[in-house]
This record gives structure tokens, C-alpha cells and sequence, in this order.
């Protein structure tokens, strides 16, 4: 277990929610979010204006809860939270989470100086704060969350994040990928616990082995870059950088408050550190994927098979200009297509154009070969969303026909990225090659492995792990 | 009408598919989308061995067709073109479009000398070429198709490419936009028209008013920059090129016999000339939605609405990225809000951030101010998907209430851009949220506003416009 002073919080025996209401109200949304998760500890709404809150007894204060109060989510106004610490601190409050917002991030005076004395406030009564202006916590394990919908089960990555729609965003691109994290925060102002507390946290939890960032405003950047070159030690950092020109400056300071500070500073501070930059936050889930399903990439010649000519072509282009390196088809893989008496063995190249050799040839054989010879450090292979929905006499092919056909469940322990290409007509048509496609989505998450919408981002994904393996030799 | 020679081969009284066979077989495939789309004129199944193809009397060969025989679809076996072009001679035929494959791509000298051997015996039978080794022609207003499943409604934009399955791809990508085509013609290896033709065609063309191109060689670059020049000094001419690097070119020359030649060469070429260039379909589409439902963009400076804070913040650094400038909130706009007493006045900025709005803030009336206000040259604004699905007092807010929230009607004819931010959380309550997507899409496409998934293709697409308009003056 962790040593760091988040571990402890994060394992709270009790959590009341501030500000809770009946419905509709954000206070409501803290507790369904907790329910739905099966948190096992003790909730308790409190509010004054109401006896009972979604089926529990709701208290007027934190003070009149009974038992021990470990983790206090507040959605009460801001005007409101100075009185609320007050009771927290005699309860014995070790945590509080504020959702409240309109803090220093308003650009006004008076807000400011209520945050500041908040932190004066906390640290008199001996409790650590998560935010404020921010969602708190999704962490499945604990049973905790802060929007319902969100998955219930575990897996090695762990996000933090300024902003906390990027956080549900992140989450359900992710989750689309059939990705599962350790835990998630958003924390917003980053009044007390700040983004390298964070991230140390994460650094030393067993439970994250793949750390996502969605960062605004660094305080302390000589402490973030040690963080961070510790962090990228031992596992692969993923960092959006929110606010990198002058008009993205200007939306920090009025969402988080942050001080965005130099693009061209933090860049040479990510790269010097090990870790890997991200454009946005489909890119960081394009990264995490890679991470998440594939063995180590340990360079970068890669081979492309499955597509039509044109996507071949553009695929050689866009691997190349992702700092791949599209080699020639090794003269190995052509002899064995000589020798089986393959009637385009001089022809087909890498990418392999499956489009010219569709009837008799053995797809299945071709993906296999290229995925295993030494040559190749990665493969990525297309499906079109209309051709899984072909046709064999008469009978539609199985989407578990389709993997055997690319002998996919022998190659998943390569390198691979499949690029399920949507590519419909606009049509009625298309609704069933969404259902066809989306039932070969869910067989390649259960194969382990990672889906990519086109080869951009497949290629630019495999490109930034391959950055990360090469800065850590 | 246009003087253009393909003006005429592409109004045939009467279209015999060679190589039709009964059913599943690819010549059957070319008949269906020409009963489909409803072609009027005569069709002629060709094929030997059967006495009827799909309802339809066969012929032996092209000279038993009884009538008159303008277009012929050609997809018998390389080795039997020859003899067909003979009876295509016999018979008056004015125009073939090979399908059929296997020529010069293949890199085998036999195969490129019968290629040459065949148009040697059109020019002399005095047909016209499409191809070969292409899809060919879709042409919705004359009933003419190489799919099914395309729209038989005819719009505005005109497509050429060099690739089969990337006309597929582009027109099927364009649909989900609500992008219709005036026709799109695949042309592969370009033995008789090539890609000047086809572009001089389109520019002649009244029924195109955009050009699409994905072209991987140039044959003649001096007629090729002229053709060029001409086309974009009357209507937006955008171009993928594909074979840019090194394995690119490789695989040009197996895909479609093209030299790529060099990539700073071509990019020159196209600035020079006031093309745009795009990097992938995705691009190219992105581009094209934009010309097609949004007057001419005037400059660089760009509103953004709508987003929560973090996607606030990266949607400045994406436009601006993209070559927009994301100014700063007019002070009229502000003024106009504290007159209205909204609270949050001097805190709401450009890109104007909704997540610190929602409750009581007058979405329409912000859009309509960011919209209609001179400083901004356009507007791009977030929609987010799960949102939709929002209720008020417990029921389900329609698309038409959120619609009318943000004031769209009224500001349609604004240069505006929406971006459509999927953002489930991978769940159960992702299906109902692209429901409310898909029926948000049927809607914005109605009212002509073009869609896009993301803020950074968004972004790209209106610089790109803007590129084009600037160049123009």
C-alpha cells in the first residue's frame, strides 16, 4: 500500500454529501453516483431544508451526523463553506472535496481572498481539501464517483485532472476502448493537494500502472519536473497541456485559475522528464490504448496490412509522417508466398494490399507472417465496417469467422493495432454495419486489442509509445 | 451545358456490363446499383455463359446486343479486354470504363505492354477510356452507380479520384454530413482521361460548384498547374495527395502505375494555384462541409461557445493552432450582458465557457450576440452529446427545445460550425445519447450547419476555408 497521505483519504469510512438535495440538484447527483457504485461505507445527506434525501435521513450539519465523518463533498455556495469547515473541523473531518466553485477563478478580489482563507482555515483544523471548482473522485474499487454511468470495474490507469469534464470525457473515450481505471480526479484550483501530489500519489500506487494528465497550470515547476521524471521512471506519463497560446492562457486563468506559463518551457520540460505529450484528449486515450493493450514497441519499422489501394497508399504516407518507418515487405514473407504459389507474390508490399488479392489468398497467413517476422516491430491492420458484413454463399460471415480469417486470436500477443474503418454509404445500410462493426469492437477489446477510427491516430499513437520505450534505454 | 468531351459519354442511352454474372460475382454487382439509382436508359448484360442475368436477357458479347451501345462497364479478365474493345469498335461503343485490373500496377512488362496495346486499339476504334483498374462513374442525377446503397439525390460537389475505394469512403464520410454529389468519378490507372481531364471537366461543369481530389500521380505537371489554376479561380478545388513519402510512392506505383513524384513539388504546385491541400478523406470532407453550408468566411477571427471549461480552454489552443484567432470578448458583448444584470459578466470570455452559465444564463441570446457581432468572422460551437439528453421538471427537453435554446434558426446563416462531442461514458446510456446525437445531426443538417466531431478538425476546416478566400483576392 502507499505511504502518501492521499492513500488514507481515498479509503474513507464515511462520506457526507453538503448541499445534498432531493433531486436534481448537484447535491443529489454526489450521492446516486456513490450508490450506484456500492460504496460500502456510510453516506449521510446533509441539508438542512430537508429530513430525508433519497431514501436516507438527511442532518442540518455536518455537526448532527452520528457516527465519525471521514469525506465531506460539498456543494453548498461559496459564501456558505467557511461555516462548513468550521463544523468539519470539530467533527473530525479528514478530507473535504469542494464541487463549489466561483473562487479566484471568477478574476474577482473578494473570491480570491475567501480561498485563501479557506486554505488558512483547513490547515488549522487539520483537514486536506480536493479542489475546489472541481468533480472530486472516481475511484471504482472504493465504490466512489461522481456521475452515474461510469464503470464499476478496476484496471491500471489513472487520470488526473484540472478539468473536471475532461475527466467524465477521458473516462468514457476510454471506456469505449474498453479501458478501466484505478482511480480518476479532477481537482480543479488545486488549492491544497496540487498536481504533483497528485501525481506522486500515483507514482507510488500499485494499483496505476499508466498515468494520464489534463493539466492547466503547473505551481512549482522545479518539484514538477522531479515528480514527473520520478513518475516516468517506473511507468508512462500521458500529458495534455491545456492553455499552450495566448487565448488558452486567458481560459486557464478563468477556469482554474491557473497560470499556464510557457509552452515552449513545459514541452522541454516533458520530453527532458521521459513522459509524452498529447495534442488533446483523444489523443491521450489513443496513447493510453497503445499502452494499455500492446507488449512493449521496440521500434519503429512497422507493417500495414488489410486496406484497399488508396488507404494503403495514404497509410504509408501517414505511418511516415508519424516518425514510423514503413520498410519495404521483407523478401522472406515474398519467397513463402512464392512457394504457396501465390499468384501476386512479386506484387503485393508493405502496406499489403488486401483489396487485389480478396479471393483465394490467405489473409489469415499474410497477417500472421508479418506480425511475426523479426523485421517488423508492429503491424496495423484495417477492417472496413462494410466488409464485415460479406457475404460466403449466400450466408453472412461471422464476425467470428472474420477474426479466424485473420487468424487474429494467434497474433495477439504482437504488437497489432486494428483500424476499423467506419466508411458507410450515408444510408440505411449503415445501421448495419454500426451493428456489425460494433460487434467486432467488442471481440477485439476481449482479444486485447487496442481499436483506432483510422490510421492517423493509430500510427501516431504506436509513434509516442515507441518515444517512450527509446527515452527510457 | 459543358463542351467538354466526357459531357456527352456521360448521358449514354444505353450501358452494357460485361462480365455480368447472375449474382455475388462483381458484373452482377455493376447492374444492381444502375437498377437501384434508376438509370433510364437500356442495360445490356454481357456475359456468355448465361441467357439471363437478374430478370434481364444476356448477350454473348457486345455485338449480339441488339440497340445501340454507348457505355460499356468492363469487368472480364485482363487477358479478354482486347477482343472486347474489337466488338466495342464494330458496335459504336463511345465510351469503356475498365474495372478490370491487373495492368500496368502489377509492374510486370507483359501486363504494361498490353496495356498500351489497348490504347492503341481505342484510339483507333475511336473509344473513350475510364480506368482502368477504377470503380468508375456515380452520377446520381443520370442514374448511374458503381454501389448500392448510394443516394440518388444529386448536390453540389463534384469528386475525382485515383482510387476505387477511397470514392466509396468520401462519398460515405460526405452522406453522414448530409453532402451530396453532383458525380464522382474513380479513374485508377488513367490510360485515356486522365486527372487534367476529369478536372477540366468539373470546372466546366454547371452542376459542380466544389472539386474534391484524391490523386496519387500527376502525368503532365505544366497542364496539370494550368488545369489547376483555372479550376480554383472559379470554384474551391481540394486535393488529397496520396504518395507523399517514401513508402507512399512505393505503393502508388503497385496501386494505380503512378509516379508520385516529389511531395514539395506538389505542395508548391497547389498553393501556388490557390488549391487546398488536405492530409487525409477525413480532411477532405472536413473541408468540403465547410464550403458547402457556410458563406464565405471574411477573416481569422473566431468566436467559440458553448464548451465546459476544459474543452474551453483547448479549443483556444486548437484554433489557434489551426491558424484562427480566438479574440477576446468584445466589450459591447459584455456591456450587453451587465445591462441584462448577468451575474458572470466580467467573467465569461472568448471562448465562452457554459459549465460556469448554465442556470439562468440566455445560451441563445450569447450565441446570437457571438453569431451576428462584427468582430467575430465566425462562430464554432460545442454541443455535447450526453447534455442532449438533459430534462426539465423531469421530462426529456427535445431536440427542437435545444435547438431553439441556442437560437439556431436564427443564426443559420452565420458562418457557424458545431462541433458534436460524443462523450458517453461507454456504458448502457451511451445508445440512448447517440440517439439523441444522430437525431441532433438530422436536424443541424436540415438547418445547413455543417457538423464536426471534434473542436481540432472544426478548427482545420475553417482555416483552410479562410486560406482559400484569402488567396482569391
Amino acid at each position: 500500500m502507499s505511504t502518501h497521505p492521499l492513500e488514507k483519504l481515498l479509503h474513507p469510512r464515511s462520506i457526507a454529501v453538503v448541499g445534498a438535495s432531493g433531486s436534481g440538484g448537484r447535491g443529489g447527483g454526489f450521492i446516486a453516483p456513490l450508490q450506484e457504485l456500492g460504496y460500502r461505507g456510510k453516506i449521510y445527506p446533509v441539508n438542512p431544508k430537508y429530513s430525508e434525501i433519497m431514501g436516507m435521513k438527511a442532518y442540518p450539519s455536518v455537526k448532527d451526523i452520528p457516527g465519525p465523518v471521514d469525506y465531506v463533498i460539498s456543494s453548498i455556495p461559496a459564501s456558505q463553506v467557511l461555516g462548513m469547515i468550521e463544523d468539519c473541523s470539530q467533527k473530525g473531518v479528514k478530507v473535504i472535496h469542494l464541487f463549489t466553485a466561483r473562487f479566484s477563478e471568477t478574476g474577482r478580489k473578494e473570491a480570491a481572498e475567501l480561498e485563501q482563507e479557506i486554505l488558512r482555515r483547513i490547515r488549522k483544523g487539520g483537514i486536506r481539501l480536493i479542489g475546489p471548482n472541481c468533480m472530486g473522485v472516481y475511484y471504482p474499487a472504493e465504490g466512489i464517483s461522481f456521475g452515474t454511468g461510469m464503470s464499476k470495474e478496476s484496471g491500471p490507469v489513472g487520470l488526473i485532472s484540472q478539468s473536471g469534464m475532461a475527466v467524465g470525457q477521458v473516462v468514457g473515450l476510454a471506456a469505449q476502448r474498453g479501458i478501466r481505471f484505478s482511480k480518476a480526479i479532477s481537482y480543479g484550483n488545486a488549492l491544497d493537494f496540487n498536481e504533483c501530489d497528485y501525481l506522486e500519489y500515483f507514482t507510488q500506487d500499485p494499483e496505476t500502472k499508466i498515468i494520464l494528465m489534463y493539466i492547466e497550470g503547473v505551481r512549482d515547476g522545479r518539484r514538477f519536473f522531479n515528480s514527473l521524471r520520478k513518475a516516468t521512471s517506473t511507468k508512462p506519463v500521458i500529458i495534455v497541456k491545456g492553455g499552450r497560446g495566448k487565448s488558452g492562457t486567458r481560459a486557464t486563468a478563468s477556469h482554474t485559475a491557473s497560470l499556464a506559463g510557457s509552452m515552449g518551457v513545459f514541452e522541454t520540460l516533458v520530453s527532458q522528464t521521459g513522459a509524452i505529450s498529447a495534442r488533446d484528449l483523444e489523443e491521450l486515450v489513443d496513447v493510453a490504448c497503445a499502452f494499455y493493450y500492446l507488449p512493449p514497441i521496440k521500434g519503429r519499422r512497422v507493417g500495414v496490412a488489410g486496406g484497399s489501394g488508396g488507404s494503403s497508399v495514404l497509410a504509408a504516407d501517414q505511418c511516415e509522417e508519424a516518425g514510423l518507418d514503413v520498410i519495404p515487405l521483407p523478401v522472406e514473407i515474398r519467397e513463402e508466398l512464392k512457394s504457396k504459389g501465390n499468384s501476386i507474390w512479386d506484387w503485393i508490399g508493405n502496406p499489403a494490399d488486401f483489396s487485389i488479392a480478396m479471393d483465394n489468398f490467405d489473409m489469415g497467413g499474410m497477417v500472421q507472417m508479418m506480425a511475426t517476422h523479426p523485421s517488423f516491430d508492429l503491424l496495423i491492420l484495417f477492417m472496413h465496417g462494410p466488409w464485415l458484413r460479406g457475404r460466403r454463399r449466400g450466408r453472412r460471415i461471422s464476425i467470428d469467422a472474420h477474426l479466424k480469417q485473420y487468424r487474429l486470436e494467434e497474433v495477439s500477443k504482437e504488437p497489432l493495432l486494428v483500424v476499423l474503418l467506419e466508411g458507410g454509404r450515408g444510408g440505411d445500410s449503415d445501421a448495419a454495419t454500426r451493428k456489425v462493426m460494433a460487434e467486432m469492437r467488442t471481440k477485439l477489446i476481449e482479444a486485447n486489442i487496442p481499436i483506432y477510427p483510422n490510421i492517423g491516430r493509430a500510427a501516431g499513437a504506436a509513434s509516442k509509445v515507441v518515444d517512450y520505450y527509446t527515452r527510457r534505454k
